[in-house]
């Protein structure tokens, strides 16, 4: 029997613990859970899932935070924080009974300031990660952290959730940009780890358990980013390739002959292209003749390194290697920008096609191009009339391995033939060891599948972790770890 | 009042133990803790600790392993876990009373696997380093952790202690480079996370904690590490400048203009030299003049970038802004090493000066500069006779802040008066917020001050953890964590 984490029984009259909750606050800081104000906060943005709340409480400060979760601790109110709510697997909608309040850092957004000479920035949890972006570029560094939801995702959610996006590549996930970390723990103390230090030995590192932990240890108030030089020059190609194989040997070369100077390699198996297509009618793919395999690829660089002779001397050695079908290089931004769109535009083509089933695998580079072969086989034997498409950051071994349901079905038929599809796509993954969610999370939607494939000493350690910081239950129950 | 790590309590006569622990090992796989084989176990190369031990156990498997565990933890013995025994910190010399037993990791040293697609290494825990960076080469790439130690110390070691060392700059810590971690838990099961994915988003990432906790979890067993392309181009440079601000200001250049290429960025006091010239009379700094503060400069890149020519934009852009006093770019490998040289005999020479007091500090990059000069001030201020000098990674902002006591003191008054010097520098690199221990570790030597400058919070946490995996306290005892 697995060991479960805690749970908060909430035994009392919930009166008196909002009470005090809204004495903490001022009147901007408290909504009704019941009143349409709380409602942007109790779905989340995909409409996929619905939650409860008894309250959404919106602190300004740290202080108010630590405040609000030391009453919920003594009322045992169990706590959803909330960051941008951008995420995808229901981490901040709570699906228990409503005796949940939403903690939301959306006030709590200042940016604490920017040290040139360390190059980092430091900013409140709930600052608007388009927000840090900017303020980096203003003083001509980068932050690297490229997402779809980046006007609206917060940087505390980003980092609870170990937000991955275009540029994980080059730079990492949200975990290798972070060299700060401050969170409000589950009794309300404060975990003050905000050192900007780039090598520190000392003892179990902590941050490193708050960050991906989506809010089930404690709540992130602040962090301390590490910031980049801004590559004045990017060089962006596209390409087309006989197979995902030719495409992860692609990458291999160009890891080596551009010295890992690559911002982003995407792969796009050619079927992608109707629904770029579907989205934007004016979608032309910059290619001679039908490839396979896409590959969008950008090197970014400083303005001392010629970016564009670096891409031209792979692309040529790519050809004499005989791993390169045909490709362009962008001869503008605003060419580059139209190859982006490319890729933009089949995420939404998908959208527009209406309910589908959708992944967000990771395997070794090595067994990209055979995991995919092996899902499509999978797809094509067992669910006739189901299509299905392949595309994703290959770099990190990284695929969305899609798949649309034959035209006809009711959205329920889909939900429930989609989660025996999902089941089969998730054992092939399994077995290359993999992960069936490579940058999006557990949340509650994907709960069942992460514990089931935990193997014994996992869920123990799991359990021990959360029990030894949350032992009342009451940080984001239900989330990540099963409920008792 | 700190809370206390759980300690074993060894209530039984050992010999049932060390019976049963000897029936699963081979005749070369136990070694009598009283007998002369030991000795080399059980002492530290620096000559600093002596610690002792029941036994030493050399198991070849991990199954063995397991199986040795396991008894320790039904007999309550405790174990000091053992890589190639190069720390610092005395994390593998246990202080406490003889009834410890000692695990080498030596025989579990096989090379698992080299994928060349997924730039990733598999090995045992055991495997010395120096033999992973030359199997790593012989596939044309580069595991790039780079430490003194490298020709003795094991992969599993680097891990539990999260090395750092010369190439940090741009490669990180070894935290950066464990993709998969295998580890015996302190029950004697097996945390399974060979995984070798670059994404993997499933709920608390455990192989962070056990990166870096000093063998007081569990031990490692196996690792999975990333590759890179190995830089064909290695350029070399060795400065004068003006001031460690100026240094720290280049250094900020030098990111933008070689893009983040850089691989070493090694800065050093003048009055370092005569240490140099102490440890080798031929020493010559390729400097005209004199100039108070030497930056070791390294660039790598492919060979389709001419890296002599981004080191030549760099020194120019540098020189016309007043960074730059005198420097010379190495002509070839020998020169290169020539300029290394000064470097590694700088520390060869403080040991042949003999007993001092060493530091191994970390602070923003921002406060390098103010921290060596309030250090400075304090010693110089405070410390009649006493000599400091400072050299370090300083593009990690990793400073080793060393001084040398007045000649004529005997070996105990500078052990008993450095304690003192010691607790005011970090005192000193405390009030920037830094760390007392950059790359060194905690083990036992720092585990006062490491203690001392936990906030309850931090305490609170570390000892929770400790807890929570290891609640028969068996795990490296008296290491990082106080005993009760």
């Amino acid at each position: 029997m697995p060991p479960a984490a805690p749970t908060a029984t909430s035994g009392e009259p919930a009166g008196a613990a909002l009470e005090a909750l809204r004495s903490v606050l001022d009147t901007a800081g408290f909504i009704d859970g019941t009143g349409p104000e709380a409602e942007r906060y109790l779905h989340d943005w995909t409409g996929d899932y619905r939650g409860t709340g008894l309250a959404v409480l919106r602190p300004k400060s740290v202080e108010e935070v630590q405040a609000l979760v030391r009453i919920c601790a003594e009322h045992r109110v169990p706590i959803v924080p909330q960051g941008g709510n951008t995420g995808l697997v229901a981490g901040t909608i709570a699906d228990g009974p409503p005796s949940v309040v939403v903690v939301s850092l959306e006030r709590l957004n200042r940016i604490r300031g920017i040290d040139a000479v360390n190059f980092t920035l430091r900013a409140d949890a709930g600052a608007v990660l388009q927000t840090l972006k900017d303020a980096a570029e203003s003083e001509d560094m980068l932050f690297p952290l490229a997402l779809g939801a980046q006007g609206s995702c917060q940087i505390g959610g980003n980092v609870a959730t170990n937000a991955g996006g275009i540029n994980v590549l080059r730079y990492g996930m949200t975990r290798d940009l972070v060299l700060g970390l401050e969170a409000v723990l589950p009794d309300g103390s404060l975990w003050q780890g905000m050192t900007g230090l780039r090598k520190d030995n000392r003892g179990y590192d902590l941050k490193q358990l708050l960050i991906g932990s989506e809010g089930t240890l404690g709540i992130v108030t602040g962090v301390e980013l590490k910031l980049f030089p801004r590559p004045a020059n990017v060089e962006t190609a596209y390409l087309g390739l006989g197979s995902f194989a030719d495409a992860m040997a692609l990458f291999g070369m160009a890891r080596r002959v551009c010295s890992d100077l690559l911002t982003a390699f995407e792969v796009i198996g050619s079927e992608c292209i109707a629904f770029a297509t579907l989205s934007n009618a004016q979608t032309r793919v910059p290619l001679a003749g039908e490839w396979p395999v896409h590959v969008l690829m950008e090197l970014g660089c400083s303005s001392a390194i010629d970016g564009r002779a670096l891409l031209e001397a792979l692309l040529g050695e790519a050809f004499a290697a005989s791993l390169l079908g045909d490709g362009t290089i962008a001869q503008s931004r605003a060419q580059a920008r139209a190859f982006w769109a490319i890729r933009e535009d089949l995420v939404e083509g998908q959208a527009k096609r209406g309910r589908h089933i959708r992944t967000d695998l990771s395997v070794r580079l090595s067994d990209v191009a055979p995991m995919i072969e092996n899902a499509r086989g999978y797809v094509l034997s067992n669910w006739p009339g189901w299509e299905p498409i392949a595309y994703g950051h290959a770099g990190d071994g990284n695929i969305h391995f899609n798949v649309m349901p034959p035209t006809g079905l009711s959205a329920g038929e889909v939900r429930e033939r989609g989660t025996e599809l999902l089941d089969g796509l998730y054992g092939i993954v399994h077995g290359f060891s993999g992960s069936f969610s490579a940058e999006h999370g557990v949340g509650r939607s994907r709960r069942a599948v992460y514990w089931k494939w935990l193997t014994p000493e996992q869920q123990k350690a799991a359990a021990a972790i959360k029990a030894a910081f949350d032992p009342l239950g009451i940080m984001n129950p239900g989330c990540l770890i099963p409920d008792r």
